[in-house]
């Protein structure tokens, strides 16, 4: 049987004596991680909450945090890792539609903590997991951990809920996507074999660590036995530097994170002797980005993931061998990792020809329940055990699958279908561009006109026009942007960490219908 | 949901143009396969047998065999492959403890596919399904495949038995060991990372298939999404030869196939060029034959696997990348694989210090059900989800496993606990010694005496005074054999292909009894 608390038992077996975590100066071995957080479950188990009932973190990356993910499954309650990004109102409707009645938070979160104690109905304990003076309206962790023992682990296991993700959707309100013990181990599984890490390796986690891919590299890093380095926020000086002094070989970034870190003073200097794989996934990445880390860093492998929060979250990976083969396939998603199964659907359901595009749809142990108090969204999104992703795809003759547009982001402009990313890639292939979305904005002959949003690199500066025309060399003149507009706030992201677009979308279609095939 | 016709499902769409399985001169290519597959099993359910029924195989290797492996649980059926090793009895206590109503054989077994027809009475349906004329007593399975319609495959999953596996267990009566499609689903993705298969390669089904051993091998081909090419039986130059021609690029052989190919006169020019893995397991591997290997094919990755059928049957691994380190860990079974837990346990059940000896106890998902029928011998291997071995091992600080004995089959000689391998690793160090297995053998004063019994290379004479010396250079005194017998039979192999020391024992013990710890 799985379980997650057995992940960590047997990841505590495989390296009896070795360093388990580091954080912020540090470190906590194997049996001292086993014991805190069978304690804390101990702490947890007095509460009485009842079997499987939610309890959620507010935090950014720490050991604590690291903790907390087992200690309430060993527990045999559920986790809610909160969105870092959300407000409060946002954080409000996670906890409340999932019931939640107890709230970890660190010292990032006091203010947002306390309110919602005030505010969440549901809320009966929230529990400081910071580093400071615990408040006086909360308990805390570590006196928890002093004053309870340790228990054994909870036998919920398998196909029982482990815990409610939520993402921010790219429609209405966020969804709560259930994941079960299963389904959280098997993505983990399916992953480490491109992941290749080990059980001497050191894994940082710059991604928020409630972002389900980071998620599932805590995963595949309990598989591996290997050791966890963190840090609370994603800054590009910090993470260079600690990747030098803590010898670390895995790291998983964002796509927006490696430009940040490529675009760093010390991006050519730092010392990446020890760093092994880059693992980027959650938003497309630009060819021209790649390229430049790729170059920059060339003892260091890459690895794509492409998937999404209702798989746990691995669909498909693109190898480091895939990468150093470059060529097209750099622009591929990779292939099924060894629990996708994936069928390609046109609008008619049926399945098309081999290098046809039609919407991916996947199967396999790492698909959700479901949707958390949402029967009619989850029987649109997992019919029959697959899970239906939104997204376009092609695969090609050896069997790569190439992401070519979220379904419904289509624009359709005078008739014509424009992949947004495919726009989007020319834009940020511009120096000046640190990031870009692209979406349809109405438009009174075409019915939609294709709009770019930019945020422009520090420092950097060039005018609506030179962008437009800087597309023109690299695509169609139909799928250049009729309009460019420059924001300096970052793009709002789902709790999955993918552009938001229908909040983009918002001031330009407000009172009208947009119409969505 | 995990499903082994799923996993076909998936495979067969990993790369839906390849070629499947190759065999006699013919292929076949995935949608061929599916549609075979789902039609036999269409005639299986027409036989209306109930739930989880049993369906043996007895049969060589073939692509045939192949098929029935999916066809069986996509009818909601268990298979029961059959060791092609046994006598008439012991296939006939097999069926009937299985209590299969429907058994499926091939040329080589014409004759005691018909005894046993007639012997076992819970046996209603033979099929033959080699490539012959089917007998007038048997039913056709082309013939099954063409009037059948295709089914959809079965909805039985994750914990539900998919298949009964005999192993000849070192004591008493075969023990039929039941093993969920979770189990044989997890095995094979627990060891995939290390046997580094992909969806352009080639698996060669060298050894049997009914072992678990190339069952694991099938699976992990079909989670890659690879092709399969067979060979009847082993034969060196048969083997040698169609790696070259089918450019085959994985092999499963026990040690003794991969002594008798390195003695063969082709051993050195053979093009094994495509060949990229050998993964040996299921009997302990001589050092020195394995250096021999290594040097004679050194382009060739080498990897070990131990385990047992309880285990469905991987437990750890030892890595290509660990073989190529070289030094004491090539004596070593490698790390356990990403779904063991691994804990040695003393007699007390105590776990043991690092660097101390204990039984090898190991829990994950893929654990057997149970051995069928047998709730006492379950009762005494399968405690709280956790399989004992029998086996003794050693963890290093690096977590490598070291495997020192099978804990009953220790000798023990003047109160010295002698391991056999040891001995056996001396005895099969000399040129002349084809096989060997050393069995403690009644001794007046030292309760037992350590005594070799040796099977010589073809060709080879050496006396039995020449190999006692020849193991003083390499071992104590007290561990060398007393005495050393040669036989020309093949060694008693249990349906595991572990040497039955319980039958090389028999004559030596007759009338008295042996004390075991």
């Amino acid at each position: 049987m799985i379980s997650i608390p057995r992940l960590l038992q047997r990841s505590a077996r495989l390296n009896p004596e070795a360093v388990a975590t580091r954080y912020n100066g540090r470190s906590r071995h194997w049996p001292q991680i086993l014991d805190r957080v069978a304690s804390f479950a101990g702490a947890l188990e007095r509460l009485q909450l009842g079997e499987a009932e939610r309890v959620a973190i507010l935090s950014l990356n720490s050991d604590n945090y690291f903790e907390a993910i087992f200690a309430v499954p060993w527990a045999g309650y559920c986790i809610v890792p909160l969105n870092t990004r959300w407000a409060v109102a946002e954080n409000n409707y996670a906890l409340t539609d999932s019931g939640t009645r107890v709230l970890l938070f660190d010292d990032a979160f006091r203010a947002q903590a306390e309110q919602l104690k005030n505010e969440v109905a549901s809320l009966e304990h929230v529990i400081y997991m910071g580093d400071g003076e615990t408040p006086n309206w909360a308990e805390s962790y570590e006196s928890l951990i002093a004053n309870n023992q340790a228990i054994a682990p909870s036998t919920r296991n398998g196909a029982d809920m482990a815990g409610i993700f939520y993402t921010g959707g790219t429609t209405g309100f966020p969804k709560g996507v259930m994941q079960s013990h299963q389904a959280i181990w098997a993505s983990a599984i399916g992953g480490i074999g491109c992941m290749e890490i080990a059980s001497n390796d050191s894994y940082l986690h710059a991604a928020p660590m409630f972002h389900m891919a980071d998620f599932a590299c805590s995963m595949m890093t309990v598989l591996a036995g290997a050791s966890h380095v963190f840090v609370a926020g994603f800054e590009p000086a910090l993470v260079l530097n600690i990747i030098a002094e803590e010898k670390i070989s895995h790291v998983l970034m964002v796509p927006a994170m490696i430009k940040m870190a490529l675009a760093h003073e010390n991006a050519a200097t730092a010392d990446l002797s020890s760093l092994q794989r880059i693992l980027y996934g959650a938003s497309p990445m630009p060819a021209a980005l790649l390229t430049h880390a790729m170059d920059l860093w060339p003892t260091v492998g890459f690895i794509q993931a492409y998937g999404q929060t209702e798989l746990a979250p691995l669909v498909t990976m693109l190898s480091t061998e895939d990468h150093r083969r470059g060529g097209e396939i750099l622009k591929s998603a990779g292939k099924p990792i060894s629990v996708s199964e994936i069928k390609l659907l046109n609008d008619e359901g049926n399945e098309v020809e081999l290098g046809k595009q039609g919407e991916v749809v996947v199967r396999g142990p790492h698909a959700m329940i479901g949707y958390w108090n949402k029967p009619e969204e989850t029987a649109s999104a997992l019919q029959d055990g697959w899970v239906f992703t939104g997204d376009a795809g092609i695969f090609d003759k050896e069997g790569y699958l190439y992401i070519v547009d979220r379904v419904k982001d289509m624009v359709v402009t005078g008739g014509e279908n424009v992949f947004t990313t495919e726009v989007e890639n020319a834009l940020i292939s511009h120096a000046a561009v640190q990031d870009v979305a692209v979406i349809g904005v109405p438009h009174e002959e075409w019915g939609e006109a294709v709009h770019g949003i930019v945020i422009l690199a520090a420092g950097a500066a060039v005018t609506e026009q030179e962008l437009i025309e800087h597309c023109r060399s690299a695509i169609a003149g139909y799928k250049c942007p009729k309009t460019v507009e420059f924001r300096d706030q970052p793009m709002p992201l789902s709790g999955a960490g993918k552009v938001l677009k229908t909040e983009l979308r918002k001031p330009h279609w407000e009172g009208r219908e947009r119409q969505v095939n």
